[in-house]
């Protein structure tokens, strides 16, 4: 037999599975591009499944601040790339996915053709710079894969990516002298002294390692890199910089040209190449935490070749093998591109954070290695502790363990004694509001995922809730409450802390601390010391024990909260749904009450100013598109009118989450905004992470099938769903009729078949 | 027997035996404020041997420029000290020896009482910030000690140190609320953006981590320490920063104020103590050059207790059996004092540069573990390459072989594959001319102290040799010269291009490698290209051959040289003097010339703008303040009249060595001055490191005992010396007369007795 012809053989025998055995090809129906324009904040590019490296274009560079006042036009760009933009000023490595604040943005490459240009241009001028304009016509994205034509260049730019190296391949249409640019100034939430460091070694003619230091979101910022080109550079250099450039002794060496050792505040590179007509450059840029010397083993570790085709290809059977974790039959096709898009977005992040020997870079900036275990970074957690740590206790469990054990680290080496609050790249930023790696532990602990020490754990979580200098903390465990006269958004930080508290108590029992689950339980009780009878509202107090006067609930600003209004987060009492509905008024009360908020109408004054709150995520006054409300669909299920969620729950699937770069109704957050639609697409959703219950909703997909890393298959089925039989009329575990709208981990991780039966008619008595 | 009584007999017997066996006790003949007036450029600190701390006040903060312009002043400060400043702004951890450009003056420290400044204040108004008045006659400075009150505060300062750690203790007085002041911006050589990153984490309540990052005359450096406090602070702080802190997601942390996290461009620290009177409180603070982790390891290991008077002992100890290594007689007990200083300030660098655990930055900024030697940092190779490393081929044989294996590891770091030119702290800066590695390596090899790969050690040396970007060298190569058009300096360069190739021939040489030696004799004949036989100097050529038309042979500035002019410099044939001395006339002209070298006049107007020569250094128009002269009154041994050499040597020494702060007559540049002083002490010198030969002078000592590390004794002992018998009539080694004016290497190392017969007047057929 012949061996060439073997080896076509199996490759159009594999090609042929990939194009028509769709069901296995999940990579085939991912979006990158939804949620790319507007207020989606996600980057198109390419990445590896929680990838340390995020290979995507960026449209624009606009400044975080300028003459030290906040630019509110850097919000959009929080991932790089606005889908309403016309010119790509280049690739860069590192971007969040999701995120309503940002950073990011290393080692912005651009191949350009003819006269060199060191600055981006601007959008109105781009033959002023190194930018080109592009046409989404000639726009591609896949998972693990994108390609653009630079029109400006006539270059085909094609990206693709493994878990820490970057893969370009550029095709010159035209035959000219090119460059390569490597702007190391350029990022994501720039501002003019962000750059703190840069410092690049042309170690041969195809290859250059260097780093940058940056002060931004994360103060202390260093990430290394190590770029390979395909074809010798036959001349390199660098754009003069303003200050911070050793010039040599005397003046005596020129280092803007072929000088092979640089460093300065904002270091921009070039590198020329003679091109013929279609010829391609490639280039491998790795990163890490660590070293040059770390981003060289990563680099001749994960693509020891030059295959691009080959990289793409893997990359997109890794994407397939975490995308099949669930099978699913939809209504429409367009349901499917959803649901896989979704899957994609919730597993960008948390991104691997160590190199492939296991170094990287602590909180402490010092290195450590990370002994079985994949230290992961960027825990966007008042987000992501809701519904996307839930999910990866089902899908993700390993990896979900080592995000564990990567806070664990953190914690150890955090010099407050505390696990992260929101962390990237060996940085503490503070993000947002409580404790909620507490919430992530203690789920993953109540859950019996565990793979980590969880005494350690356990103390890790009470040593983080009683750190009193911590936003408020100190009088939040004097006197139950945080003060608004003591630190500002009281209200949301006590209701989150007796959250994060009773997430504790949880871990606690299930560890069978008794001392620690009595404490951190009457903690968690804490939320009735802000409920204000008289408006009936969770309302701000002060340090002397009175309600602060001046009080409007639908107003997001200064009444107490962050980034919802008191209609919003009146409802957050997660851990005590019950409690909190008898002190609203009852069942039927809050029944009511819940009503008004998805029907009343929110005037745009009330939240106009707020970066994270936009007319698109709303439904009447619930706010979908950002996440203190996630949970409160699910509220009805603890009343009698469980049927109300249901109808609820189908609607903001339809509307909030459509296909389209505008598909998204506000940021997804590191995939907390995809994770509710996983859930609630598949019926249930994780009310209170920390107990072991999910409240069933309805389900959106006709069939799904979970395969469970135990190896065990949980199946969704539907009987009569259409999208107006979005009422449940009831549901059967293993054949048994459920009488609770709860199902439990258990019933999910032991396997088995969850049927809903649909109608277009609530049965009102279902569940009670 | 009662151990208190034992240990006290035992201390008695051993202070006494410090008391009185002065012979064994050189320690108390060094006087560290010789050379912290003026232009010695020494600092009084507390430093072990080698050190990497070096523990000293700073008399003041002179920036390195202001508004982007060089500031003059600066250059007083290169220690740090000046003997004339009436006030110390602290006591920072690190500090060149002598150098004639700086950097460095990490970590400053300062104690203070009553109102907290975060400044330094100035000179005229000292009460304006932390700074304090002293008195010199309250100021005591020994080798690993110094001692000073601060006369503001009423605080007694001590400071000792050991290798990689600084010690202080600080006795107050008064009692009142005391201060530590650590200013992370204050440093040597500053300037507005120097710093370019700081770090803090106070880890707990007396114990500070963090690191300095500086764009310098290093520019990319970066020193991390751990600071351990005696005492637990009360409370702590920084000063306000104008930019590059971040403070806190929504402003919500004070980071002024106990806040045990901080990071900006220019940190300056407090910490609150009450204090009584007498109390005192200690500090000791590791530096690393890898991280705070190592920094700790440092602290933990060097000084595991807090007994100051222990670590003093112990430093002196060692301080001691360095000096001792030479016994002296001398005619007077100045030139005791000056002799030991010079080894003292002979023995203060280069640095050790690697944590307790061998691991140490390298050039590539990647962190490197030194295997089987000691890495050393700060080789300022084109000072100290003339007697600094050929004396420690005879004194300090290992350390000169791990300081070649320091900079063989360098080489292989080079992105440029090249040897140290001048390098600090992982990095090359580049200063002043020529590759002196390579003389420092075949010295080495010449005279069999060699514990490297020595055939590695050629090819590094060719390599360096051979880089066609570096300073003309690629012009050299081409033309034999390099062209004024093209470089400055290009005679000097020239000239020091040839010696260095020699030195490589002789290596080659050494190792039989034929084709190295020869291609690299004929290198070293290019000084004969820039000598114009017409003015009899050297001269700058130009690109197209011809010599440069404007030419003034004791100019400084802009006559192809550089810290010389060409009368001194047109003398640099160091590995040819016969063949110069033929090219120049023969002996008899040259021996005029020589003459007139010494008492001509030189005009200020010629040096007055050059920073490293003053009048001090001057004798006619001979330069003793700075190198490039150094070895010129040897060249008499190459005339007949090798008697000439012997009254100039004495001279020399007796007036450009005196004892005081003002006792030096130009820079020590990190032991060299004193290399010279101590050689011509004991009446030889290595006009030509690489040769097996040293040429003999006028010993101005008595007697010296020099003890070799392979266990042989060297003594040279004069008879009828005096003031005025400083010229040699005789010279008996072993016994047998010496005929020539030279002594070979061997003849020391392997021990013997060299006998010098003084008298009154020249014997001028001695050596003819």
């Amino acid at each position: 037999m012949n061996l060439n012809k073997t080896f076509c053989f199996l490759f159009i025998l594999n090609t042929a599975r990939v194009l028509f055995a769709q069901d296995e090809n999940p990579v085939e129906y991912v979006d990158p591009l939804i949620g790319t324009a507007k207020m989606g904040h996600l980057y198109p590019g390419a990445t590896a499944p929680f990838g340390s490296v995020q290979l995507s274009p960026d449209t624009d560079t606009i400044p975080y601040a300028v003459n030290g006042r906040y630019n509110r036009d850097v919000y959009k760009y929080c991932a790089g790339y606005q889908y309403e933009d016309e010119t790509i000023t280049g690739f860069s490595h590192t971007h969040f996915s999701g995120t309503g604040h940002s950073d990011l943005g290393d080692f912005l490459v651009m191949p350009t053709i003819g006269e060199l240009h060191l600055n981006p241009g601007t959008e109105t001028n781009p033959d002023s710079g190194y930018r080109s304009r592009f046409s989404h016509d000639e726009e591609y994205a896949e998972a693990g894969y994108y390609k653009v034509k630079l029109k400006d260049y006539e270059i085909d730019a094609e990206l693709t990516a493994t878990t820490r190296v970057g893969m370009h391949r550029y095709t010159f249409n035209k035959g000219n002298e090119a460059h390569i640019i490597l702007d190391l100034q350029a990022g994501i939430y720039n501002y003019e002294e962000k750059n703190v460091w840069t410092f690049v070694r042309v170690e041969n003619d195809t290859l250059v390692t260097g780093y940058r230091q940056t002060n931004g979101w994360a103060r202390t910022k260093k990430v290394y890199f190590a770029m390979s080109f395909s074809k010798p550079f036959k001349n390199f250099g660098q754009a003069k910089q303003k200050t911070g450039v050793y010039r040599g002794f005397w003046g005596r060496f020129d280092q803007t040209k072929n000088f092979p050792e640089m460093a300065g505040k904002n270091l921009k590179l070039y590198f020329d190449f003679d091109i013929q007509e279609q010829e391609n450059i490639k280039i491998k840029l790795a990163v890490s935490p660590v070293s040059t010397e770390g981003a060289l083993k990563n680099l001749q570790v994960e693509i020891p070749h030059w295959d691009f085709d080959k990289v793409k290809k893997q990359t997109q059977q890794a994407w397939n093998a975490e995308l099949s974790k669930i099978e699913i039959e939809t209504l429409k096709h367009s349901d499917k591109v959803n649901f896989y898009t979704a899957m994609y977005h919730a597993f960008l992040g948390p991104t691997v954070y160590m190199d492939v020997d296991g170094r990287y870079r602590g909180l402490d900036q010092n290195i450590h290695k990370a002994e079985n275990f994949i230290n992961y970074t960027s825990f966007s957690l008042w987000d992501t502790y809701r519904a996307l740590h839930p999910l990866f206790n089902i899908l993700q469990p390993d990896r979900n363990t080592d995000m564990i054990s990567s806070m664990l680290e953190h914690q150890k080496q955090s010099v407050h004694g505390m696990l992260p609050i929101w962390s990237h790249y060996a940085n503490e930023n503070w993000c947002m509001i409580g404790y909620h790696s507490a919430s992530v532990i203690a789920d993953a602990i109540v859950k019996d995922n565990v793979n980590f020490d969880t005494d350690e754990a356990l103390k890790a979580m009470v040593e983080t809730a009683k750190v009193s200098y911590f936003d408020g903390l100190g009088e939040y465990m004097e006197k139950g409450y945080v003060p608004e006269d003591v630190s500002g958004a009281s209200v949301s930080k006590t209701l989150e802390y007796a959250y994060d508290d009773w997430a504790i108590a949880q871990a606690a029992k299930k560890l069978g601390n008794n001392s620690v689950y009595k404490e951190f339980m009457e903690r968690s009780g804490n939320y009735k010391n802000v409920f204000d009878k008289k408006t009936g509202f969770m309302r701000p107090k002060l340090k002397n024990g009175s309600f602060k006067k001046e009080f409007d609930e639908l107003d997001t600003h200064g009444q107490g909260f962050i980034e919802g209004n008191s209609w919003n987060y009146s409802l957050y009492v997660p851990h005590a749904p019950e409690e909190m509905i008898k002190m609203m008024g009852g069942k039927k009360q809050f029944s009511t009450h819940l009503d008004s908020l998805f029907t009343m109408n929110l005037p745009d004054k009330y939240f106009e100013n707020t970066e994270d709150i936009s007319r698109e995520g709303i439904i009447g006054n619930y706010v979908h598109g950002n996440e203190p409300s996630h949970h409160v669909p699910y509220l009805y299920n603890w009343t009698d009118d469980a049927y109300k969620a249901q109808d609820k729950i189908r609607n903001i699937l339809k509307l909030k989450y459509q296909t389209g770069p505008e598909g998204l109704s506000g940021n997804d957050d590191f995939g907390q905004m995809s994770a509710w639609y996983i859930f609630s697409s598949l019926g249930f959703y994780p009310v209170a992470p920390g107990s072991e219950n999910y409240a069933l909703g309805s389900p959106a997909v006709k069939k799904a099938t979970v395969k469970l890393k135990n190896g065990n298959v949980f199946t969704i089925e539907t009987k009569n769903q259409s999208s107006t039989n979005v009422y449940v009329k009831k549901v059967e575990l293993n054949g048994e009729p459920i009488t609770q709208p709860f199902i439990s981990h258990k019933s999910i991780i032991n396997g088995g078949k969850l049927v809903f039966y649909m109608s277009g008619k609530p049965n009102k008595n279902l569940y009670n």
